[in-house]
């Protein structure tokens, strides 16, 4: 389960927007109060380390702070254990707040583990728990967690746990991931380095005439024209390639396709029509003219979306590390079309 | 001359912020107009690549474009060069319209290079102009800049221009320096890991009780109290550390200052009233019980502080590569109190 934690490390409503997205990518649940009521889906989060710290500033314990949050979150009960020290203090007296609850007769959510060897301390945790009868409470685990971080504690989870005796793969489903920081922020790649450039202009008559741009690195020569774009599917129903193509063309109606490298001149393949299951196009209007044109579909379809759509890619371009790369592709006439505006401006320039 | 671009890869509030706040670290100009008009600096900036685009889509050129601009610009013509090919077209036609412009008795303004080996260019392009009769335009640069790519451009100017008969510090002197994505972003720290943490709790009395949290990293564990903050400057007049002490303490009223390293129980010195020209109080309220009570200087005097503040520090503390580490040590109350509570908290776990 991956709960999405990254409201303090956005930026005003980026912070709302990364939360949905979070939702729509994958995320079960949001820290995120708003988004969550907006969305329609229940927040989940846990108490701060300042609520045990003010119990204890004031002369009281981690263990009163525990039961006073479970006096009011009986039935939502989630503690945060490691404010003291989390297998010494935090783990013993969520148990005992934990007891208390149940002889009240209410089940206790879990515990959430935000510092030291997580790997190490969910395994701990877990043995403490189901030894005191909390076989099924969740741990939540948080600190600067992203996918990597995700895939070695398991990896180090599935070795340890026999070890003491725990039972990995039913930890394993108990586990709950708060990710924030690397989720919300761009760690590793401070900004998209994606440019909006002018590929097109529109006479008074209301036609369209292809503009380009030169560069001396020719990825970033855009390429030209009003465009349309599509995604093919091979036999296996699985995507092989994106394809742009000019306004006017339907890969659907040509007798074979061909796909070119949108720089490398000599870097182009066909694709007959038998070896394709389905070409579907990518392009939806959301802006007319400025007006907006597009009705939205609730977080929950977009998710079901895109999970249909990642289940059509190739394992290859999903792997987490070193993934094979995904190829955009232009059309025949689109690849000419733009050859013939590069030349066309090398040979325009006034001097 | 540094100007501030940063507008398109930032968000939203973000943006205005952050080049409000480059202009007080050192930016001489933004490109974000809506601040420009708020702290009353001019904007500056160039033309997009799409106005060039747009004539040459609709059948004219690139010098049509750089004609239109300078119509309606007279006196504020910086033109973008590297639409079509930075010397073989972007420069030629530029001199064309500056040699217009002049004709009309108007001064250009500029030119700006925003790709390929901008040290290359920006040589080549200063003896172009240098022949034609514009030795003083500015050379605005920009693409991907950051402090250690404008500080090598420095290095390859300084020795290659003399290849080409242009006089190197002339040049630099000319050179602007466009910085964007990499100024707006936090470019290789996607988030300053900081967070706030419950240092003290106020009880219904008006009494401050300090809080603590502990933690595996020595490091995270919170420096505890109601405190003040000082720097502490030697008798060159330069800051030799910044110094946290409780609420009620004053170094200037100490015999001695004890420096304690934050975490490192071996790490302390000692510094003599003799040896210190001045000890600053750094906190300013800015807030009282939520309410504001900060009267904020013009950005011209943050500004002016700020180089004032530059100007006090070590110069081995500036260094861009490898610098010196700066100093924030606790007094020996401080330090004390801290001892005191984690000791307190480890044996108060209720277990």
């Amino acid at each position: 389960m991956l709960l999405e934690f990254g409201l303090r490390r956005a930026q005003e409503r980026g912070a709302s927007a990364g939360a949905r997205a979070a939702l729509i990518g994958g995320a079960d649940f949001t820290s995120n109060v708003g988004v969550s009521r907006v969305v329609g889906y229940p927040p989940q989060g846990t108490h701060a380390h300042s609520m045990v710290q003010v119990f204890m500033a004031l002369g009281g314990s981690e263990l009163d702070a525990f039961r006073a949050y479970a006096d009011v979150y009986p039935d939502n009960c989630l503690l945060l254990v490691d404010t003291v020290d989390t297998l010494e203090s935090g783990i013993p007296n969520a148990i005992r707040v934990f007891e208390e609850l149940r002889e009240k007769g209410h089940e206790p959510v879990g515990v959430r583990l935000d510092s030291g060897d997580l790997a190490y301390l969910s395994v701990q945790a877990a043995k403490m728990l189901n030894e005191a009868g909390f076989p099924d409470v969740s741990i939540v685990l948080s600190n600067q967690l992203d996918e990597l971080v995700i895939w070695q504690i398991i990896i180090q989870i599935e070795k340890e746990a026999p070890l003491y005796g725990v039972d990995a793969d039913h930890l394993i489903h108990r586990l709950a991931y708060g990710v924030g920081t690397r989720l919300i922020t761009s760690q590793g790649s401070a900004a998209l380095d994606g440019v909006y450039k002018l590929v097109a202009v529109q006479d008074e008559a209301g036609d369209w005439s292809p503009a380009i741009k030169l560069s001396e690195t020719p990825a970033k020569v855009p390429n030209p024209g009003y465009k349309h774009a599509w995604r093919v599917y091979d036999r296996r129903d699985k995507a092989v390639v994106d394809l742009l193509g000019l306004e006017d063309e339907d890969p659907r109606e040509m007798d074979e396709l061909i796909l070119h490298h949108p720089t490398e001149h000599t870097v182009y393949r066909t694709l007959p029509q038998d070896g394709i299951s389905e070409v579907e196009p990518l392009l939806v209007d959301v802006l007319d003219a400025g007006t907006p044109v597009y009705d939205e579909p609730p977080v929950e379809e977009m998710r079901r979306q895109r999970q249909a759509d990642l289940d059509r890619l190739d394992p290859g371009v999903r792997r987490i590390v070193n993934p094979h790369w995904y190829h955009v592709s232009l059309t025949e006439r689109l690849w000419d079309l733009k050859q013939t505006l590069i030349q066309s401006v090398k040979g325009n320039s006034d001097v």
